[in-house]
């Protein structure tokens, strides 16, 4: 079991206002401690659909040959993006440069990463242009980095690449050496426009989409949000309710005894320290993170680390928590899920293996639970 | 008599392999110190028009409304530029990209400056695409910001504006808030590209270009190289062979005493101080410059400032001086002409003042001669 494969996993068919609300939640257990708190972005999403209607949600292996899927994204530093959530004006603009540069129509679109924010922001495009929404993206979960996306793994080009912003400046990326370019080119100009800015960029044609796009990460996000909300309604264990969605399993819990964070290079770093509740005997837990959390040690060695994701949940609640939300004292429990199988193939596992953040240490797979 | 206002100048029809090297030097002189040293543009003009043959020129007043004028040239730091001389194939590739964003044909390019390397990268464009040069350009002299442009002031938008690189990056700028936030997000994309770029932009149509270009001034570069190159075969002094064609007039003679620059934010700032020849009965001079030179001042005041030009010339061969090309002892003629009267409408004269250069002068219009 793990991101993708789980056999059982209701798909969505429509994305109507109350599913936002899941989509959200579950997003923000994928965001793992990064992507934003998703909550504005539903916000959005949620006006947009009162006024065009529901979002139709289509399978990857459903989308036909006759265009391209384009994701749509906010890209910059997380606490400016949070200060300025876009408005559909600028998510306009981007798609109309993006077709302006593009000869191939525009079908669907879908998120770009399955965690936090960027879950959200393609319903408002999709709402607007009754556009339909694929139900995958390219990270299976939320990464810090925009070359970590398996779709660039697959071969798919950043570019074209169309950024907007809601002074109208449009800036667009039409060719370029490779994607480290596009990226860096990308970066240089989302400063320039202030720091954050909406992104339209990894179009990816049918084929492409059913090699290489996380499939159902939609679905997922609603099934956790769904089974987390339900949970709560009934005092459950939250870990144990999706745990059968997605392959969740408790790797440590502990109260928050530090935090060290800082801001370097527009990405919020730092390492959470837990001591452990009476339940584990005692012990600590360190999590490092990069905007998303990176690695989970205890003195026992490594218990996870990208690209499995690790989330943390506060314990009473089982609210996922981003890194913005830890202090002092909160009691949590962290939880690891397998990343999608794509990670692991030889082409995509260096963007994202443990050595891709700085870490000397050999890629550990978290074994599926059955 | 002044950089547009010769009843006679000679009106250039075609540029020819020889053409380009007297287009060339008129050009240094009316870089006033700054655009870089054209001689490198030069060959790679000479060479494309060599493989494609002679460029066609057109009158500014007989480009027909079937499409754009487009303008081509280098941008950024000056030290790189030289390093980084276009080969033909970022021409072709801003051009493309041009040309995928504008909706009208493109029927002709022209120098967005009318000094410095600037001057003959149209060229390069023009023979290779088989397009016609625009006798005219957007300054009548080189200035060191883009936003200093009579078209520019005359209503002409800065983008669409491409920007491409050697290495097949392509950026474009579709949509901004206005031509400084344009030229914003253009400075961020040229330094991410390490510094240089090929850049098209500021179309015009016809309208436009015969209101707000400076006209004939192609054909004033290639006059006023072919006056300084004949008067050096003969001996002539250079001044009286330049005067009737530009109306440049002596403001003092000197010997460079000291050079003092220092490169900021992307330009050559600095300032040459010129201990008088005996002509002049002594006295000392001081010119400032950014790139270009922007005023001089002597014991009895401000001799000239821009919007005005003010060129060295080398007091015996009458060599035009770049800013580079200054050292201890040189002897020098520093010449004043008359801006295009373009600048001093109202709505251009703010950009390209004195106090547009930090200076808390009011403008000094130097008077026709005539």
């Amino acid at each position: 079991m793990s991101v993708t494969a789980m056999p059982h996993l209701p798909l969505v068919e429509e994305i109507d206002e109350a599913t936002v609300s899941d989509l959200a939640l579950g997003a923000t257990l994928l965001g793992t401690g990064g992507g934003g708190d998703p909550r504005v972005g539903a916000l959005m999403a949620q006006a947009a659909i009162r006024e065009f209607g529901p979002v139709r949600v289509v399978d990857p292996q459903a989308v036909g040959d006759d265009g391209v899927v384009v994701p749509v994204a906010m890209i910059g530093a997380p606490t400016v993006i949070l200060e300025r959530i876009p408005g559909g004006h600028e998510l306009d603009l981007a798609m109309q440069g993006f077709e302006r540069l593009q000869g191939r129509p525009v079908i669907a679109t879908m998120p770009i990463e399955a965690g936090g924010i960027n879950s959200t922001i393609p319903l408002v495009l999709a709402a607007r242009r009754g556009l339909p929404l694929v139900d995958a993206d390219g990270m299976g979960r939320a990464f810090p980095e925009v070359q970590m996306v398996t779709l660039g793994a697959g071969g798919a080009k950043a570019w074209p690449l169309v950024l907007a912003d809601e002074s109208a400046n449009v800036v667009s990326i039409s060719g370029a050496r490779d994607n480290a370019s596009a990226e860096r080119l990308a970066r240089a100009a989302v400063v320039a426009m202030g720091g954050s800015a909406v992104v339209a960029h990894y179009a990816v044609d049918a084929q492409l989409l059913r090699e290489w796009a996380v499939p159902h990460s939609v679905s997922l996000a609603v099934a956790i949000g769904r089974a987390l909300r339900e949970a709560r309604a009934h005092g459950d264990d939250p870990i144990a309710a999706i745990a059968p969605v997605c392959g969740a399993r408790r790797l440590f819990s502990g109260q928050v005894v530090d935090v060290q964070r800082s801001t370097v290079a527009g990405f919020v770093r730092g390492r959470l320290t837990l001591k452990g509740l009476d339940v584990d005997a005692g012990g600590r837990a360190e999590v490092d993170f990069q905007n998303e959390n990176l690695i989970v040690r205890s003195e026992e060695g490594v218990l996870a680390a990208v690209p499995d994701l690790i989330s943390l949940v506060e314990a009473e609640s089982g609210q996922p928590l981003t890194t913005e939300g830890m202090r002092f004292g909160l009691r949590v429990h962290v939880i690891g899920i397998p990343a999608s199988p794509l990670w692991w193939r030889p082409e995509a596992l260096p963007l994202v293996d443990p050595r891709a953040f700085g870490y000397d240490i050999d890629p550990i797979r978290m074994e599926d639970p059955r």
